[in-house]
C-alpha cells in the first residue's frame, strides 16, 4: 500500500486529555513511517479541512509532542462546527474529500463525541462513492460520557476526578465551620443531557454523613418541596448540607431551572447558573447561610488533577486509531472494553460507527437511588475505576508548563477557497 | 518552670493549611512533653473556649497529627465569631481565662487573621491583670494575605496557586475553541477588601497574550466603557479575553458591583457573583459568547494543589509559635521574614502583637499596572515564590484522603455554662 498522509481534527468542547489523544495519533503515525507520511491537524478542527487550513504537525519536536499528552486544551484548535445534513449540503462533504485528495490524505481521524462520529462516517460512505479511497477513524471524547459501546469516553474520568476531589475538600471546608457560618454549600456541575458528571461528585460520600449530600440529576425532575425538606434534614442531621447540582437540572414540566429564575437589573434573563438560583431559595425558604460554586471550564482543563486512568485511556484510543486503521478497519471507532472492574482491567475493541452515530448513551435509572438524591452502588461501581490515579503535569515556576505547538502552515494546494 | 497545658483554637474563614499550623503545634508541643501538658483545642475555635467545650488532642496518633499536615479545613472546628470589645463585655474575657484556670492551661496558640491577633493581644492583657500567667501566640492565617509585618499570610499561597493554575487551564481552553464557541472567560475571586488573590491569577501570564489578559481589583474603581474598550481589544488581537476578577470590584461611587445588580425572579437581590454581572454586561455590549466560573470555597479547600511553600510556611509558623511560648515570648506572632526573592528563601522572626492588631496590609498601588488591568514585575517578584512547589495529598480510591479526627471532648470542670 502507497505511503499517504494522514488528517486529524478535534471537534466540540475539549478536555482535559484530548490532547493525549493526539500525541497517541501523531506518534503511532510516527511509528509507522513506512506507511504514514505526514500527519496534518486541521487549524480549529474540521473547519480547517474546509478552508484548507491545515497544520503540518511533522514540524513539532517529539519533545512537543510528548508534552501534549500534559497539555489541556485543544492543541490544533477545536471547533464547534456541525456540518449541514449530507442531504442538504452535499457541497461540505465534497469539498473535505477535494482538499484530502490535494493532500493525499488518506486517514481520516476524528476527535469527538456523537456528532463527530456521524460525520466521520459520512465522509467514509462519500470516500466510496466518489472511488477516493479514505480510511476514517473516529477517536472518542466527550467530557459528557455519553458515546455508546465505548466503556466510558475519554475526558470524563477527568472531570469527574475534579468534580469528587472538589466536592470533598468543599465539603470538609464547610463542616469545619458550620456552626457559626455557611450551613449549605452547592456545586454545579456541567452536563445539560445527563447526570454522568453529578454522579462522580457522589464518589466523595464514602461513608454516611460524607459530603456530598444531596445529588440533584437531570434525569430526575425537581420538586422543591422535597428538595427543601431533604436539605433541612440533612442540615440537622449533619451540621451542613453539601449539593452537587447538574446545569441540566429540569423542573417537573422539563424546563431548566437555570433558564426559569434569574432576571438582571435590565430584565434580562440570567444565563447559566442553576446553583445560585437554588442557593437563593435555600436562603429565602430554610434561612441557612450559604456560599455557591460553578467550576464551568475549570471542570474540563483541570489537567493538573487529571484522572491517570482517563489520560491513558485517551492516549490509547489515539494510538489505536492509528493501528486500526492500518490494519485496514474503516468506519470504525476504537473502544473501551472493561474486562474487570476492581481491579479496573480494560483493553481496546472495535465499535463499527454505524452503532456510534446518534446513540447517545444515558445513565441508567438504577445508577440513581431510589429517592433520586444520590448515587447507588452499582453507579458507584462503574464510575471508581474512572477516577484512579494521579498524573501529574511538570511544574515551573510553580505553574504547570503546558505546550503551545508552532503550528506551522501547510501551503494550500487549491485555487478555490471555501466559505464556511 | 511547671509543667502546664496549652490551648489552640483556629479562627475565621479555614483554608488548605490551617491544619498544617495545628500540625506544627502538636507535634511541637508533643516533643516538649516536660514543659507542655496536653494540647487542648477549642471545638469551634474560640466558642470551644468559652462553652469550656475543649477537645483533647492527646487522644489523636501520631499519624493522624501527622495526617493534618495534608488535610485541609478546620480539624476542629473554626468560627466566624468575633468577641465583643473588651470596654463593651469584660465577661466574655474574663471567662476565657477562668476556663484556662480551670484546666490549667498557660499557653494560647490562637490561629487566624486580624481580629484573633486582637483577641490574643487582649486575653495577654487581661491575663496580667487577673494574675494568671498565660503565654499568649497568634499563629498568623488568611486567605486574604492583609496581616502586617509577615511577608505573607500562610493560607494565601495555595489559593494564589489554585488561581493561577485555574485560569492558567482554563485560558488554554478558551483561546483553543475561540474560533467557534467562547470569546470571553471570566473567573471570580475571593477576597473583598484587597486584591492580592487576583493578583495571583497574573502569574500565569508570563508572555504577551497569555491568560488572563484582564484583572479587575478592589483597588481599582470599576470604569465600563473603559473595560469594555480593553476586552474588546484583546479579542481583536488575541482572539479570546480571559479577565479574573475580584468579587470586592466596587464602582466608581465605592459600591461593590456584586450588590448592585442581579435580582432573582421575585425581585431578591441576588447576593454574590460578579462573574455573572460581568458576562452580561459583555454579552449585551459587545454581542461576545462568555463563560464564567465562580470558585467561592473550592479556592481555599484546595489541598491537592496546595502550594509547597505555603504547606512549609503554615507548619513553621505553628511550630515556631509553641517555641516562642518555651522561650518566654508573650503576646507575639510568629512572622515570615523574606531573605531573598530569588531563590525565596525566608526564616521566622517574632513580631510584636501591638504591632499586628488591627493592622491591615493593603497592596501597594505600584503592584498594579499603571492602566489598572495587570500586575506588575514588582508584584510578580513578590508573589511568584509563594506558589512553589506542589505538595501532593496521598490518595485511596481516586480521592486524597483526608483526616478526621475523633476530637474526644474533656470533661467540664466549671459548674457555670456560658451562654454564646
Amino acid at each position: 500500500m502507497a505511503k499517504r498522509n494522514a488528517f486529524y481534527a478535534q471537534s466540540g468542547g475539549v478536555t482535559a486529555v484530548i490532547n493525549a489523544s493526539a500525541c497517541g495519533i501523531i506518534q503511532a503515525a510516527r511509528a509507522h513511517r513506512n506507511r504514514i507520511g505526514k500527519v496534518y491537524a486541521g487549524r480549529d478542527g474540521i473547519i480547517g479541512a474546509l478552508t484548507e487550513d491545515l497544520i503540518d504537525t511533522s514540524k513539532e519536536s517529539a519533545a512537543a509532542v510528548k508534552a501534549l499528552r500534559h497539555t489541556p486544551s485543544g492543541a490544533f484548535g477545536s471547533a464547534r462546527y456541525k456540518l449541514k445534513k449530507y442531504e442538504e449540503d452535499r457541497r461540505q462533504y465534497e469539498r473535505l474529500i477535494e482538499v484530502f485528495k490535494a493532500h493525499d490524505i488518506g486517514y481520516f481521524f476524528y476527535n469527538g463525541g456523537g456528532d463527530s462520529a456521524d460525520t466521520c462516517l459520512k465522509v467514509s460512505k462519500l470516500s466510496e462513492q466518489m472511488g477516493y479511497p479514505i480510511v476514517c477513524v473516529h477517536v472518542p471524547k466527550t467530557m459528557d460520557n455519553d458515546l455508546p459501546i465505548t466503556d466510558c469516553s475519554p475526558g470524563f474520568g477527568s472531570v469527574a476526578k475534579y468534580l469528587a476531589v472538589s466536592v470533598r475538600e468543599a465539603g470538609f471546608d464547610v463542616a469545619s465551620m458550620a456552626r457559626t457560618s455557611t450551613r449549605v454549600f452547592i456545586l454545579e456541575a456541567m452536563g445539560r443531557h445527563a447526570g454522568w458528571t453529578t454522579a462522580a461528585m457522589g464518589l466523595a460520600s464514602e461513608a454516611e454523613g460524607e459530603a456530598p449530600h444531596v445529588l440533584l440529576f437531570p434525569e430526575i425532575p425537581f420538586e422543591q418541596d422535597k428538595f427543601l425538606a431533604r436539605v433541612d434534614a440533612t442540615v440537622k442531621q449533619f451540621g451542613s448540607c453539601v449539593i452537587g447540582v447538574s446545569e441540566g437540572v429540569q423542573n417537573t414540566e422539563g424546563k431548566f431551572l437555570s433558564d426559569a429564575g434569574l432576571r438582571d437589573a435590565f430584565g434580562h434573563a440570567q444565563l447559566g447558573g442553576v446553583a445560585p438560583l437554588l442557593a437563593n431559595l435555600i436562603k429565602d425558604q430554610l434561612k441557612l447561610k450559604y456560599h455557591w460554586a460553578v467550576a464551568d471550564y475549570l471542570q474540563r482543563a483541570a489537567r493538573h488533577i487529571a484522572s491517570k486512568t482517563d489520560v491513558a485511556q485517551a492516549y490509547a484510543v489515539g494510538k489505536a486509531a492509528v493501528e486500526l486503521a492500518l490494519k485496514g478497519h474503516n468506519a470504525v471507532m476504537p473502544a473501551i472494553v472493561r474486562k474487570s472492574d476492581k481491579p479496573y482491567r480494560w483493553s481496546i475493541g472495535v465499535a463499527d460507527l454505524n452503532e456510534v452515530a446518534n446513540v447517545e448513551k444515558k445513565m441508567p435509572r438504577d445508577y440513581i437511588s431510589q429517592d433520586g438524591f444520590h448515587i447507588t452502588e452499582k453507579c458507584r461501581r462503574y464510575l471508581l475505576p474512572l477516577i484512579q490515579g494521579e498524573d501529574y503535569p511538570p511544574y515551573r515556576n510553580g505553574l504547570p508548563v503546558y505546550v503551545r505547538l508552532k503550528n506551522v502552515t501547510v501551503p494550500k494546494k487549491l485555487e478555490a477557497g471555501f466559505k464556511i
